[in-house]
């Protein structure tokens, strides 16, 4: 039996995870929530007879992971990307429970994929691939031991996802929103542009990408916006 | 920090576990929401190194969780027993979802403990012990590969438990329900009594008293209505 549209079209990607049996954990978690969609941005480990065992009859999940060597390779196509990671008050980030983020990412999901990303077991995710993802899920937690194992965490998702599924009329979204790199794309010809036209000092950049990224990740940048964004940008480099 | 009320006061139940493995990752499962009460029927395993890498920062858990011999002794004192298992239209249980059961899981556990019980990896739970709890929990999965480890399976009620009581507020039960072995004796002494005025044919008992656990299962019984059916029963066998 076809898995229901749109788990499927719902990516896990994992950051350099270090332990086979984490990989197997997470592909038995998402089998038997009906996802199949994972990619492994530079793993540090091997699929290896514990992360079979682990993963059970999910192996073919397992098999049919893709191997990524950056962030970006893993989330190009995604419209919206949301890193899993405990609440952290010092990013830009819209910051959602699995619950509320849902809802929104099945949606979204009807028209394109979409990516949950994970750190590595011992590091997390570093600010830099937090700015990659445009929503924060924070899994409600023990405040004394918030420290779910990834294969838990994965779970916990898939899991939030699936049940929404069931219990959610997904009306089609009305816009065309935007693959990853199309909007990775525009904030890279914005700081080159705020740097050409002075307003960013490469020397002290301060707090300001952030907040534009901010910006673009709250109006959720959609198709027929990335060409009048560049067109922008190139327009206000001509004169500098 | 103490953990909020009322979820130290839903155990967890396993029974006859075989891999410590397992019982590491229910540990933390458990703490990471913020449970703490473990009782284990009849382990299969011991708490080895494997069941302590595996529990992680959740050692506490399995250090204090009580070891029981039988699935009755490890539901004295509570009024609600959920059997976590997949669908099962043979029953006569009322069958609910985790995001379904939990309001009502965490109102009763407001006056006094509740169960959640989850069987072994490989049997799972026979009909004999699914009779001594009232509700069963079946988590939505895949019908292809609806195989939750059982880590898997905890950590997914217990994060829906926690979910639910950050977004529900939890009024007071009217009534006081009545505890496992109150509702057991009533059933004994219901069969009992059926028995002797010669309505339950002990050669043949066909589907009678799962209907009648059936019957007070849904009438949730209250501790003030054990005495009133344990004298109706009495008096009934007080003519034969």
């Amino acid at each position: 039996m076809n898995q229901p549209f749109p788990l499927t079209q719902i990516r896990v990607v994992l950051i350099e995870t270090s332990h086979p049996g984490n990989l197997g954990a997470v592909a038995r978690a998402m089998k038997v929530m009906g996802l199949s969609d994972l990619r492994l941005v530079n793993p540090k480990c091997s699929m290896d007879d514990e992360a079979r065992a682990r993963a059970s009859g999910a192996v073919d999940v397992l098999e049919t992971a893709q191997i990524c060597h950056s962030l970006d390779e893993a989330l190009a196509g995604t419209v919206l990307a949301a890193a899993c990671t405990s609440r952290r008050r010092d990013l830009p980030h819209p910051d959602y429970t699995p619950r509320q983020a849902a809802p929104e990412l099945l949606r979204l999901a009807l028209t394109a994929p979409v990516a949950v990303v994970f750190g590595s077991e011992t590091y997390g995710l570093s600010n830099e691939q937090l700015m990659k993802c445009r929503w924060l899920l924070n899994i409600p937690a023990n405040p004394d031991y918030a420290s779910l194992n990834l294969g838990a965490a994965v779970q916990v998702v898939a899991y939030e996802l699936r049940s929404t599924l069931a219990d959610e009329p997904l009306p089609l979204p009305e816009f065309q929103p935007a693959p990853h790199e199309a909007v990775e794309g525009v904030l890279v010809d914005l700081e080159q542009t705020l740097k050409q036209i002075g307003f960013l000092d490469p020397a002290h950049p301060k707090r300001l990408m952030p907040r534009l990224r901010r910006f673009f990740a709250k109006a959720a940048l959609e198709k027929e916006e990335v060409a009048i964004w560049r067109g922008i940008f190139a327009a206000a480099r001509k004169h500098c």
